[in-house]
């Protein structure tokens, strides 16, 4: 008797949510689609590739790597395995620190992330930048910047580390 | 020599980009962990008992249910079979229909459902819904339409049929 009647969406929420979701649920299947085709790369294989190249000397360690890729350790190794064999990574481990291996970028993995890199940009203005007004690009950049905040700080970082989420479309590379 | 020089986003657009990938990363997870805890369900779990509970008799063919919870019909079966042993779905073949089989909600999926709708929305307001202004939500609502939009489009359709892409978090049942 004493529960809160719920906070229903209004109609115009539910709009807004719906079409969330369905940007949430079909934009990566476009680019997933766009990467696998033209440079059978994944999403994911793409964030790593970018991650790895504006880091210094092109490495980052694994543990770190799967916070900013937002996958379990176990999940991330096995990303790993098929991006060592196909010769875009290598694992690392060094004796002087515990902290466990790193992961670095072989040249290969930069070739092809070049390669890639100018689909990829294309592929993300069709399916989404271009579509948006210069204001709309604006606004969307704001709020999102917000909610991407809060959702940093609502496990304390732990579900995403402060270094920023990822992708990168711009020119691949250090900064 | 003659390939043209690819549009690389600008700085605006890449904050803007970063953002947005933050969301489409980071959001998920949230819903998904709230779903869980509190009730025991997946968003994707969430998303077939909403679907569900609009429809006629609360039944849906399988064909159809996987377009629109963008599945591969192998990975909804699987869906089905964890759904099925929870009680919550039950699936039925109709001997003068050759296209195949129906799912059907059950009064324990509906329950559970009834249940953890309140929840939910609870969840899509904090994480997202109530970050956002007024102005906000009519800009993100209408730019996010058009590229919804766009998407189902781009396919001819294939990816996401005309029907409306998921989630529900009105109160369930018929409208």
């Amino acid at each position: 008797m004493t529960e809160p009647e719920p906070r229903w969406l209004s109609d115009e929420e539910q709009r807004m949510w719906r079409a969330s979701l369905g940007v949430l649920n079909l934009l990566p299947l476009f680019l997933e689609r766009d990467l696998q085709q033209q440079h059978n790369l994944s999403v994911h294989d793409y964030e790593i590739l970018v991650r790895l190249s504006e880091a210094p000397e092109r490495r980052i360690r694994l543990t770190e790597l799967a916070g900013l890729s937002h996958q379990s350790k176990s999940r991330l190794s096995h990303q790993m395995n098929r991006m060592e064999n196909a010769g875009l990574v290598v694992r690392e481990s060094c004796d002087s620190d515990r902290r466990g291996q790193w992961a670095v970028l072989t040249e290969a993995g930069w070739d092809r992330l070049v390669k890639a890199a100018p689909d990829h940009v294309e592929s993300v203005r069709r399916h989404y930048m271009d579509l948006f007004t210069e204001e709309q690009k604006k606004v969307v950049g704001e709020a999102f910047a917000t909610i991407v905040e809060h959702l940093r700080n609502a496990d304390g970082g732990q579900t995403c580390p402060s270094q920023g989420c990822p992708g990168a479309e711009t020119k691949p590379g250090p900064k």
